[in-house]
């Protein structure tokens, strides 16, 4: 069953940022979903958020790649104390493993189906 | 039952360049996974080619995020013929949406949890 709401973050005009934050949990994650609900409505109020789209294989990697206009939301997201929380727990509690990676985005495109 | 095998491609010395394609699949894409096989694996005989991730939530969002060395690498795999044939028919027969942002590597670290 496809949910027809799922739409990926469409492409923007570049230039403007991805972070790609890919994770593996432990096997025991207790929290771990209410508070990335929790962050997902935070992280809309930083200034030059464009959005973000997150995929998860059950027992297997979990990938979020938040979107921002510049470099300055993504200091501001970082630095926000929330956040700041919850990745000091993460790394405590959460993950296995995780790798980050923040880039630049240079081309961009989107498709989607006639009438879909 | 966490998969311990999984590992998420690591951070490499930027720059470097992610490729985050973002996608939605009708109810029945019959022969993706198949495809989508062979295709990681042609990957890998692309110079410059440094790993790529994949999740996917059932009957959700899917995300892959491929990693290059360079814009090279990208271009000779985007003209692969293989892969210009999966992706015609994917447009065709596989993807509602997709989004695809190309972006160069700025910074990057990564986290492993003490003896994992």
């Amino acid at each position: 069953m496809i949910d027809q709401r799922v739409v990926p973050v469409p492409a923007h005009e570049p230039p403007y940022y991805a972070v790609v934050f890919t994770s593996v949990h432990v096997e025991e994650d207790g929290g771990y979903g209410e508070t990335a609900e929790r962050l997902s409505e935070l992280v809309k109020e930083i200034p030059g958020f464009l959005g973000e789209d997150y995929a998860g294989t059950p027992g297997g990697l979990s990938v979020t790649v938040a979107y921002f206009r510049d470099l300055a939301g993504i200091e501001a997201w970082r630095n926000h104390t929330e956040h700041r929380v919850a990745k000091a727990y993460g790394r405590e509690h959460w993950y296995e493993r995780y790798s980050l990676h923040i880039a630049k985005v240079e081309h961009s495109h989107g498709f989607e189906r006639t009438g879909a």
